[in-house]
């Protein structure tokens, strides 16, 4: 199998070259990138020396729609929704990992993200790449518009309670934490080390573009619109995102009832571990496609605690878009994700 | 003035001794451990050599309520209850950093705290120390209870919302996230640098014994009793504790009129530095006695987001404890505390 | 192929658990501990959870000799000198990452350990696990002594020029500097996290243990024995060696004739990369068994100077051993351990 | 006292506003910024909201020269060169952090800071601000050329035993490691969080510019001129340096007259601390203007290996330009600068 990475040189694009390296139905990886076409990948990132000696190429939209089995596009915004104009009839299957295929509705795109929305009759094509729980769906998909980071995290924690409706949505708090490598990788004064070590900022609040693609998919899940509440927030780390999420609970919820909730809903998926004895740790899926999640039901309150762990450029992107591509190719849905999380 | 530190060789205490050698009033300071009596003081603390020469006492009660007219206890749970029996008919003004007199009922601290309580005739002469409201009564107070630094940055953080009565405090959510001193100086499994670096914790969710401080003081602002949910969070820094809070809040409450509460309740305080047009992080008050708070009303949602930030060593230990004590002495307010934060 | 591990629960043990995983001849994989024995090993790393579910078993020397291909022995010093006596005479061969075996001299095992040296009938079979500089006896050997982390950077970096005599060793000065995963995973107050974050830390000056086991390589591969200056730090960091070495250099040795050294020596090894056009990072090889090895001949002073990265849980420990097992079992040399570096 | 900073937007000109603000002399603290005159300073740093006031001024060299005690300017090279021809013949005294006034010889400037050197008229009124071993010619100075990070760090270790002869230069090897602020304010990809996180990096080996600055002190003490190794590296943590030094000494040398050497040395030197029973950590040193000086007399090697370890930005730039003022203005010499490092 033939693979391109669009935009390779990004976060998200070299964790895709370090997943799909172990991944055994890839026979050739390809990368290009507009900008820095002619240049050798190691150049850029000398810790892939010896290991990956792709040099980059420019990104023609014909010859990528012809030569690959599958593109990952890890592109700024804007850019897969002019590509795919030219990709969508090609045979190559597309995994975006940009919002441009997220949003349902073009105005909210428009709203969130301060720019055109791509095409709609594009955006209809797309389906939304959350693993466990659309799978049908992605298995005949063409075009897949793959989570965002903080939404992952947030959707697998929430669906097993939203999708048997026992909790209010109009309590719902998210309060998320995001490791840097999450504000790519381009310096900023915001990621600056010296700003950022040894202290925690939030930003954003209630302005974060991953807002609306968490509550369009809880919407579709419970069947009515309400506004979340979403704040993130940068810890000095590397990778790693917790989300901590409140609600009211329906009255009858039990602590049975909850452990049997999140038991039939992930029992089934390799990459969701459910744990509430313990307290989860963003370290404990460093590396991985895994996700953490513990809930903890509180009775003075009535309310429950979800807390979603995975690092977000595995699961929150580039080993997602690979889970993703072995269900669209009908791999094992494991292959080249199996690896443990690297611990300490 | 003299003043003495029992349990001096705790995060608390170093910090105590710090910050109170800047102070013009004191004229001597004492520190006292059970544990350690007989000890150079730069032994234990290498950076104070040159600085600091005092030697560990042992502790005796009855000294410590004839010799000093000040007396700062930074010991483990029980120890201050213990001594409060000695020290209330000395001459010695005290402040307790410690949760020993914090909680007005003495089986919530039982519940909570898991050991027996300290005498409520004790616990009655206990002023709350959060210095910015309960300025009154700790300028005539005997026996000072320092808050914990969850509850001060929480408190500061919603006192003008509850005071004023325009949230909803059954549908308040509290996500604290601290630095690691805050687990103080013991090594440990979830302290050991290996297992911390570069990774985000969540602990005791809904079991945190800052949860009943936080309620009973609201509950005495706001007249109603209601239990929150309160989240504390690990993260990979030495200092500094973020209180991410949320609330729905009154129909009628507008961006102007949050802003006159702010402003209103702390346009004459030092401390506290009011700021909504930027986000806050905790590096802005590194080593100081600062608390910056930011707040943002959701119109789509009807909730506000409060953010509120502390050194928790400073204003969340030992710098509001002097605050204290310079409010009890008749002192300048921010004499020893008003230092730059140390940036970056 | 059956594969044990003793001494399973440090940072040794868990990396290596990670990449023997990954192993394509290892059909199981046991732990074993004394002090564990019986516990499960996700309760110690939950990271593991749902991926690894081996049981530790306690440890039976006359067990292990008859039921494994192969043992890792991960354990404190003297664990190892013991255990051998039964399983020299067992089918399993052993890999010891203590220094039980490496040092060829009991008297200087003992001034530098501080304890009793090994029976020297069994440090005479041991053959030290320099994979790239070893290969031969490594393929032939029943009992391999892997080397220390900190050797394995210096030596890596150091052997070139020594083999090649083209350094006056008497004028060698090693400063090293190591992440904390080093110092393993017992709590201590120097790898307290509020102690190590943001500092840097120097530690046995002219003391380290490692110090005698490169001075006896390096005699081998010169022939004249010199004591050398070895200095250990320890980095805010989890995991990486950075070896930073010097020394004057023979008057005949040009830039050309060091280029010509080191790709002589390393132009067949898969795990050591040259550069010397860059400055390499400790990150650029993190989780990875990779080497990164950059000098600098500096005519200003006539002293090379060589840098030498390593992750030291992966090539310091667990991944050279693994090495070392693949040229004894007469696998692919690679096998298991050819995974890119995580990165950022 | 009226005190100006030119350039007081980096990491050196926030350093001294924090410190200045402690200082007792200080009337009147104006800072001043060609690229960003208009600004309020706390628009740049908000953590000084509420503190400091300052609106950055444009710079006019004419009128800092007549209205201003005191001028710090912290800029980069070249600026404060060409001030310096205006403000030559002004009333203000003038401390210059960059290494515009630094190297006597213009050529050697030229090679190592690649561009032209200031006007040698100027040069040569400049006076090198070791404080503790240039104290009588700091006292009668018109300009100051504040020594840089690096020298500062290694000169305090190196002095005593340079000026006592007492060591072989031609073997003199410099290790030095520092955290982040010394890399400035501006982003950059080798200071983005995520790259510098977690990881070591080496950088200029033998191209330092402050190497000739090393080598012109170190040949005014010992009176013959040797080039040395000096190899800094960057650690992920904000501030600190820690310089690990190797020379042979002299034969006769033994560890009490080591002692004697240093002990002299520093005795009347109240920022220099000595302590050979521990290991330094810059931690210890963190927000303060110590140096600490341990130092390891090797019998087997007949090197001493010396370690001095500072706050970058306090005593190797802000702290001793402030401690240069208090001796040219005969104010006590800690003044503004007796706090205790922050610690943890």
């Amino acid at each position: 199998m033939k693979v391109a990475i669009v935009g390779a040189t990004g976060y998200g694009g070299i964790e895709l070259i370090r997943l799909l390296r172990q991944h055994r139905h890839v026979s050739e990886l390809s990368v290009f990138s507009s900008s820095q076409a002619g240049t050798n990948y190691d150049d850029i990132y000398p810790h892939v020396q010896d290991i990956y000696q792709g040099v980059l190429k420019s990104v023609d939209a014909h010859q990528l729609a012809d030569e690959y089995d599958v593109i990952f596009v890890s592109a700024p915004p804007g850019v897969a929704a002019e590509l795919m104009e030219y990709l969508i009839d090609g045979q190559a299957k597309v995994i975006d990992l940009s919002g441009d295929f997220r949003l349902l509705d073009g105005s909210i795109y428009e709203d969130w993200y301060g720019r055109p929305a791509a095409k709609s009759s594009l955006v209809e094509k797309a389906v939304y790449g959350l693993s466990e729980w659309n799978r049908e769906e992605i298995e005949k998909a063409k075009l897949i518009a793959n989570p965002g980071c903080y939404p992952t995290a947030v959707l697998l924690g929430l669906a097993p309670l939203a999708n048997d409706n026992v909790i209010d949505t109009s309590t719902l708090i998210i309060d998320a934490k995001s490791g840097t490598t999450g504000a790519g990788k381009n310096p900023s004064e915001m990621t600056h080390f010296a700003e950022m070590n040894d202290s925690l900022k939030v930003y954003k609040v209630n302005q974060h573009k991953h807002t609306p693609e968490i509550e369009q998919q809880l919407e579709q899940w419970i069947g009515t619109k309400e506004p979340i509440t979403f704040t993130p927030h940068l810890v000095p780390m590397s990778r790693g995102i917790m989300a901590t999420m409140y609600a009211k609970v329906s009255d009858s919820l039990t602590k049975t009832k909850v452990e049997q909730i999140y038991r039939d809903a992930y029992e089934k998926t390799p990459f969701v571990r459910i744990n509430s004895s313990r307290y989860p740790a963003t370290k404990e899926v460093y590396g991985s496609n895994f996700t953490n999640i513990s809930y903890h039901l509180d009775e003075r309150t009535g309310r429950i605690t979800v807390i979603s762990v995975i690092d977000n450029l595995v699961k929150g992107a580039a080993g997602q878009a690979i889970q993703n591509m072995n269900l669209m190719q009908g791999f094992e849905e494991t292959e080249g994700l199996w690896a443990m999380p690297v611990y300490p």
